[in-house]
Parts: structure tokens; C-alpha cells; sequence
């Protein structure tokens, strides 16, 4: 790194050590890997961070049952084309984020987050605006920090996604322990509805060696133990306007590859759906290996029809560094039971990844092997994917 | 405010006082509360300021009729979610401007204005590209300097949107007149049809005691009176291409919620509609004390049925800092005749508010209440809304 | 330009001038005309380029045979509203670049680019994700970047548009061959497909006297002739899913402007269409005089009907700076034979241009005149366009 004019004026003995602290405490521009470039205003009240993620990736599907009609295939796909505007304004405490997924163009999905944030003191935090819902691990955790080329059958299956509404949310004691309480419109991802039936979620971790940021792999090489536990839980009602869709799409567990959107027919047209979902998860982080699970259950009821879906799904997972930092290996087992009430219908992914880190999460190659057991078709179908991932 | 090198050196004698000059009269970076971070080249010749401005909203409607099949709602929002991208480019006077809402990612609605202007001289400019159609002061008025969370019925109702085209406008003997004259395709906002039915908008004011800018609320606590009158006439032609739709629903006053639209079932299908609209308004602040008025005039002739529909609407508002610069309150009365040729179908809403300004508009806390009369079904229905604006 | 505190503290001998080359070597922030505004981090390993690119156009369309049903017509269009992102990130080998067209807001054709490029050596490059298909000199020149208005005809036809996929490409000799070798998923601009039917490109030019960049117009009055010749190929396999529609409707060549697509009724509905294209093409310029011409053949075969549909389309163009870098008249014929195995379908265009460039293809405007000669009906139509761009 070149000097600069500061360090050259300071050695010259032109300007005191003291101006030097002076000059140069508040950097009116900066780049911080993982993040991106940084403009602060002059008086540090004002900042301003633009960055991006790209992910491109193959992937090769291995069907047990190969045919004409329905062949092997591969797909090409630059699969999040992230772009971030982040920040604060007028104060430190009050933090902005707007997020855009270009890979969404088109779509109302191409907004992800878009609030601000208030933190009165580190246990009091309150957010308003459109941003996750706090329900899932792995959800929490970015698609950008993965062991894995992507997330978990059972956290696709299972997480609401995003919504827009309010958060009280808060580190206790340091991060020894986390809670978010929020409330939400309910209809999701960028989908405003005028209702009476709000969604709510909460979700809290104890974190007993300390704070254990969402991020899989144990990049650092921890020298002492990480461990996180959590457990979250989110409820909503939801229309059932047609015999196969709800009132909205935009909720990932109610859509057509969640547990609530593949057992739409179990309720009659027309009627309220109660949902409730639960859940536990823990991981740990020691020496470059890690592991991680999760333990997910979702439960609907037809106000009308009186009948009930029930579904749960599973995911357990473990990574270690080969060479620290660097080459890594993990492998997970998922299952997911879209409907406690009829048997044989599991699917189970066994799955195996290697990833080599160029700089941890911000430079990374990825390739995973999945084995998809379908309980209903008795067939065992692969998957090969293979992942650049660069954070500017 | 740290002390900058060049304050250092210039203290120290280092450079003299015409240095400081010189190295500082550019700021290659910079910060305004209300604009954004700007990037400025050495030759001073190009500019870019990047900024954002986030609404978030809850709602509260308690129905007079609540009933289960339409009860009582609340409803959160991510209002508004703009992005811009400003400045100039080869002289100053060549200036440009994108701004998306991203609260209206996938749809074409997300795009609000891209043109460039040149500034021949202040009173002759020419504007090409997409903007504001120049009819009706509420509407010219920016989303984020209102008086109350949002505009006024009224100017919902009538406005004709974005449109893109050409404009010829200018400053008259620095802002104690001004004029815009322009030609649009005529389909709206990010909306392109080929037709030898151009609209057209023409808009006028004066300003006795000098410029007066498009903002709501007096928070410089104006020592001077401001007042500004003005004048506007907006015409179009449009197709109406279905039972209830026109060529085109990206234009407000057309759209579901605007006069036409509402009245479309006067006119027979596949006839052409000729629009025409008028408005004068007034605005006017003093020492913390601000009032605005404007009534509108919509009337559309059918070229085919000889039909007429005709509308007009009107509000009126005033606010006073009862904490000057800093807290204030207002009190708007609103009406709307979609139809003047049925009796007894006005919808009057009265409102107050109470706004809290942390930064003038750029950080607000805004919570008002509305009573909505419709004569139609004889019920007041209220609505309560609290919204938290930053501009960053 | 003014002096900067560099400049001032060498002048006086506060710091030598091997301190002047340490600290100005890399500049944090910086401006390039026709790209924006460029941040680098302070150890050069990262760097962001910000920027845009807006057309704003006017249309009259004067038509042989007018009539009240159908008139000439004009039409207003902010035509593209480019933004970039651009950089490299961790190595200058490792680039990156985001690309959004703003006027395509609502839909997926808002993303354009969208990729890493891996630079192993210049001969021997990777690039992982969406962008540009290579086949066709004019369709890989930029919009920016055109002596008339926008591109011909025939360019418009025949190309793929933008895919996302992986490219192995590279610059031979500095220059004097270039070489492009991409696979694709096949099913366009932001459109994934599971297929077992990947699109390939390929394309090679070579340049005898050096490395010519796609970009029309002599304006750097080039002292020495520049020559490219270039050739390229096409293939790709749809599916004809309904009787007038593809899997897809994201690839130019196959959507409802591009010959494949005009042609669809020549296949069976369900059956799949394997496609091949071919094309040849050559560019020239010297003094301020430039040439380019194109030949393009089209070929789909129904795998399941046997039939055929064979096009052909050509260009030639053809400029002058009759005012060194700055004022350019230019004449372009294109003709398009859309089905070679009809007879007297041929379209043909006429086109002359002037442009008056005030900072190259940065800052200019553009009129063309446009004579189209259709021999189905018989009719000759005239366009007259008037555009301004600007890239700041």
C-alpha cells in the first residue's frame, strides 16, 4: 500500500502527530472487503456504502428416470446479481439498507430490503420497512455466507421470506443472548395487503461464549468455541381466493415450492388459513470445522373447513477447513415431510460440497453433489452444481 | 467538524491563503442533508450525487360499516423507496436525473424521471426525456415536502403523472414568474405509443415577493411573506379500447383511481376520448405559517357518443409551526366530484396532522387523521396513518 | 484545472517529487469521459465505476398509404436509460461489470449485463454469467456507439440478444485476432431453462493493423487504416410450445421482431426447432471515413415436421466526418428476406445521417431519415428520427 500524503507530511515533521490523528480520523472514503466502498460526509454524521454479490452457477441434473420427455439437464443462471445502498444519516444509530436482487428484474422481488433502523441502545433496536422475517437459521444466515452452493431443502421449504412491517429487536449482555419481535403485513415480499390479520414472528438465541454472527464455516479459524442456540416462531392467517393460490404468492413457505403452498388442496376456496410455524436450531464454530441444524414445523388450519395441515423438515449440517481458511469440506443430510398425514411422502437430500476460499465468503469457488430421495416416486435423482461468488 | 490538511497547512503556513483557495474551491467530494453524496470531476466539468429517500407507513381504517366480510385493517408499507442518480455532465448546464422508486420494482412504474436539461439561459431551458407532466402544484410538489403523509384527494385524482417528451420552460426575472410548456407521447408514465395524439401541458405562476420553491410546510420560518399563484391546462387524447380500459393505464387521472377512470362507462368502447383539464392554485408562507389551495377541472368528451363526463375537485390546507422549524400542525379540507352530473356522489375528506421535524423534510416523523364523507353510501370512515420519512 | 495540494506542496519543495509520484500514483477518486465516476481503494486491489447512459428520442412516422384508422404518427421515448456498475475486484484480472436499462423497468430485459470476467492472460479470458451473445459486428457495438440511430434492420433480425452462460475468449497478438467461444442455457436475456439443449457461439476477427474496438464513426480521424473482419456462428434448439409461441420469447432472433419468430407458422406446434445462424462481416476507417457491412444467414428445422424456414438479411453503411470529430453524414442500406422460400417478401431500408458529436459518442445528436421499402405491400414508409445522447 503506497503512503500517503498525511504519512509523508507526519514523517517530514510538517504537520504533528497530533495533526495527523486530526487529519485523518475520519476517512472521507474507504473500501472495506465484503462491503464495498464507503463515503462519509465530512462532519461523520452522513454515510454512504454501495457494494454488490454475484453468484454464477451450473448446475447438472442426473435423473434416475432419464427420458425423452424429461431428460437430463443443465442450467445456466447468474443467480443473485445483489446491489446494496447501506448506511446511516444524521446519526450513527439511525442505519439505513435498501437491497436489490437484479436476477429478479421484472419481478417484485427484485426488492429485498428497504428500511431503516433505530437503535436507542444495543438492546433496544427498532426497525421499520420491508427486510427478513426472523424466522430460520439458515434463512437468517445471507445466501452469500453458505457452505453449501445454496440453503437447505427444509429452510427453502419452510422460511416466510421477506415482509414489511415493524421489529423490536436487541443484543443483550453483548450478543450473549438476541431477541426480535416483529410484526408484519403478511403478505409478503414487497405485497401490501389491508388486513386485520397482521403476521407476527419472533425468534431469540442465547449465544453462551459470546456473539455468534450468521455466517456458515469457520473461515477465522475460532480459537475458542462458538455456539449459538436458537428458536423462533411466526403465525399468520391467509385467504385461500382460488382453488389453487392464495391471496398472495410472495410468502416462500405459502408459495409453490413451500410446505403451505404444495398442500393447498387439504382447504377449501375461499376459506381463512391459520398458520403457525415453529422452530429450533443450534450451531457451533471451533478450530475451522463447524456444524450446524435445524428442526422446523409448520402447522395450517381451515377456519371453515376445519381441516389441518401438518408438516415438519430437518436439516443437519457440518463443514471443516482441510486447509484453514481455505479449502473446505461439509457435508448435510435434510428431510422434509410436506404432509405429516399421508405416508411416504419424505424427501431426503443427502448432499456433499467442497469450497475453496479465495477470501473467505467475499471470493469463493463452491461445487456440491445432492442426492434426492423421493419417498413417492422411489426415485433417487443428482444434482452437481458448481459456483463463483464475488462480493465487490 | 475535524480539521482538514489543507486547514492545517494553511494555520502552519505551509500554503498561503491563495493556495487554500485554489486546492479547495473544488470539493472532489461532498455532502448535502437533502441531496446526497456528490462526486465531482477536477475539471469541474462533471457531477454526480447519488442519494435515496425512504418512507415507511403503518395504516389504520376503522370502517363505519365494519363488517367481517370487510372489517376494520391495518396495512404496512414501504411507501416510497427512491434512489437517484443527478448532476451534470460536460458544462453546468446540461443537467440530468434518473430516479427509481424500487416500491414499484416490477413494474414499469419504477422508473420516475430520466431526461436532461439545458439551461440555454435561466428563462430558456429545454427538458427531454421522462418527468413530471407540469399540471397542478400538489402534484409538482415532491412526495417528500408534504405537509401531511400524502397528497391531498384532489391532486390524486387529477394529476396527469409521468409522461415522456419535451419541454420548454424558464425562470422569468429569477423566479418572480415562471412557464412550462410541453408535448408528451400521451401514454404516461414509461408508457410508449406511436399516435398523432400528442398531449399537451402548460403551466404558469408568479411569484410577487419572489422565487418560492415546491415545498410544503414553512420550516425557514420566512421572514418575508412568499406567495405564489398559479395556472395550468393539460389535454390528451385517448383510445378507449375495452369496456373498462383505456390504450393505456399509466396515466393517474386515467387510472383506476383518477376521475376518467372512475368514469370511463360514460363513453362506448373502441371510441376516443378527448381530455380536457384546467386548475389555478395558490400557496403562501410567513413566519412559520404556510397555506395552499387548488382547484381542479377534468371534462372528457367522446368523440364517437358525443358523451361528456366532467369532474372537479378542490382542497385547501394551512399548518403553523408551533415549535418553530421543529413541530407543526395542519388541517386540510378536500373534495372531489367525479361526476357533476350525478347528483349527490361527493367524497369530502377533512384532515389534521401533526409533524415532527427532526431535519426539516430530510428526517420527519408525520401522523395524521382523515374522515372520509362519501355521499354515496352515507358513511364517514376514518384513517390513521404514521409515517417516518429520510432523505439520505 | 486547478492545482491540487499535491501539486502546491511540490512546488515549494515540502515533498520531493518521488513523494509526488508515491502519493498521487493512485488516485482514491477520478472521472474518465464516456465512463463515469471511478473509485479505487487505497491498496488499487478494488475499484467501482459509476455511470450512465440516456437516449431521448422523437419519431415521425410518415406512412404511404395514411389513413383515420392508421395515421402517421410521432412518438416521444426516452429509449435507454442505462446504468453501470463496473470494477475489479481483490486483481485487475478480475472484473466485473452490472448493467441495468432503466427504460425495460417492469420487466426481466431490465438486466442486461451481469458477469466476471477471469483475465488469465489476454489470450486466454473466462467469463462467467449474462451478457452479450457474440454473433453479429453490430449487434456486439454498442447502442452508444452507432453512426445512425439506432442499429439496421438487418442487425436487428438476426441477433440472439443476451444469454447467460460461460465464454472463453481472448485477444491474440494485441489484437490482431480476436476469438469469443460461449455455451449458453438458450433461453435468452434473464431466463433460466433445464435443458439438455445448450446454445454455442462462436466468433474470430482479425485486424491486420491492429486491434479495432467495436465502435462506429471514425472521430479520432485514425492516421493509419484499421481493418476488422470478422465471422461468427450461432446454434440453439427451442421448443415450439403453442401455435405461435416458443419456450421462450427472451432470444431477438426468435421474438416477434426477429425472423425466426415471423416465421413460426412454418413448424408444428410441440415439435422441437433446431436453429443455425451464420454470419460475415467487415469494418474500415481511415481519415474520418469509416465502412462496415454484414451479411447474415438464418436457418430452423423442425425436428419433427422436417420443415425448413431459411433468411437472409445484409447491411452495408457507410460515414464521413465532413467536420473532423465532429459533424459525420453517413448513408446505410439494409434489406431483410425473411423467408427465402417465399417470394417477393424482401424489406429494404434506406437511410441517410447526420450527426453533430460535441464529445464524441459521449455527448451528440443524431437524425436519421429512414425509407422503407416493403414488397409485400408494395408501399414505401419514411421515418424521421431525432435523438440526443448523453454518458456521464
Amino acid at each position: 500500500e503506497a503512503k500517503t500524503l498525511e504519512d509523508i507530511l507526519k514523517e517530514k515533521g510538517v504537520i504533528t502527530e497530533a495533526d495527523y490523528k486530526e487529519v485523518t480520523k475520519s476517512k472521507a472514503f474507504d473500501y472495506k472487503v465484503g462491503n464495498g466502498f464507503t463515503l462519509t460526509s465530512p462532519d461523520e454524521k452522513f454515510q454512504l456504502t454501495l457494494g454488490g454479490r454475484l453468484q454464477t452457477r451450473y448446475t447438472f441434473t442426473d435423473l434416475e428416470e432419464n427420458s425423452a420427455s424429461k431428460p437430463d439437464s443443465s442450467k445456466w443462471e447468474a443467480k443473485r446479481i445483489k446491489f446494496w445502498l447501506k448506511g446511516y444519516a444524521f446519526t450513527k444509530d439511525l442505519t439505513y439498507l435498501y437491497q436489490v436482487d437484479f436476477a429478479n428484474s421484472g419481478s417484485s422481488k427484485m426488492l429485498e430490503h428497504a428500511y431503516l433502523n433505530y437503535r436507542l441502545i444495543d438492546e433496544v433496536q427498532l426497525l421499520a420497512g420491508q427486510t427478513k422475517v426472523p424466522f430460520g437459521r439458515q434463512w437468517l444466515n445471507s445466501s452469500g455466507s453458505q457452505q453449501f452452493v445454496d440453503r437447505s431443502m427444509a429452510s427453502d421449504m419452510f422460511r416466510p421470506g421477506y415482509d414489511v412491517g415493524a421489529k423490536l429487536h436487541g443484543d443483550i449482555m453483548k450478543g450473549l443472548a438476541t431477541y426480535e419481535f416483529g410484526i408484519y403485513g403478511g403478505a409478503g415480499q414487497s405485497t401490501v395487503r389491508s388486513s386485520n390479520d397482521n403476521a407476527i414472528a419472533a425468534r431469540a438465541t442465547i449465544n453462551p461464549f459470546g456473539k455468534m454472527a450468521y455466517s456458515e464455516s469457520d473461515l477465522d479459524t475460532s480459537p475458542k468455541p462458538l455456539l449459538s442456540i436458537g428458536a423462533n416462531y411466526y403465525r399468520n392467517t391467509l385467504n385461500k381466493t382460488a382453488t389453487t393460490t392464495l391471496e398472495t404468492n410472495a410468502i416462500t413457505l405459502a408459495g409453490s415450492s413451500g410446505w403451505l403452498g404444495k398442500g393447498l388442496s387439504t382447504f377449501a376456496t375461499s376459506e381463512k388459513i391459520d398458520v403457525n410455524a415453529w422452530g429450533v436450531d443450534a450451531a457451533f464454530k471451533w478450530l475451522g470445522a463447524s456444524a450446524q441444524a435445524e428442526y422446523l414445523i409448520g402447522q395450517a388450519d381451515g377456519q371453515t373447513s376445519n381441516k389441518t395441515l401438518r408438516a415438519h423438515g430437518f436439516y443437519a449440517q457440518a463443514g471443516y477447513c482441510i486447509i484453514p481458511k481455505t479449502v473446505e469440506v461439509a457435508f448435510r443430510y435434510s428431510y422434509v415431510d410436506p404432509n405429516r398425514d399421508t405416508a411416504n411422502d419424505l424427501i431426503t437430500d443427502t448432499q456433499g460440497a467442497v469450497s475453496y476460499y479465495f477470501s473467505k465468503h467475499n471470493l469463493k469457488l463452491q461445487a456440491d453433489v445432492t442426492n434426492t430421495h423421493d419417498q413417492r416416486t422411489k426415485t433417487d435423482d443428482k444434482q452437481y452444481r458448481l459456483q463463483a461468488q464475488i462480493i465487490f
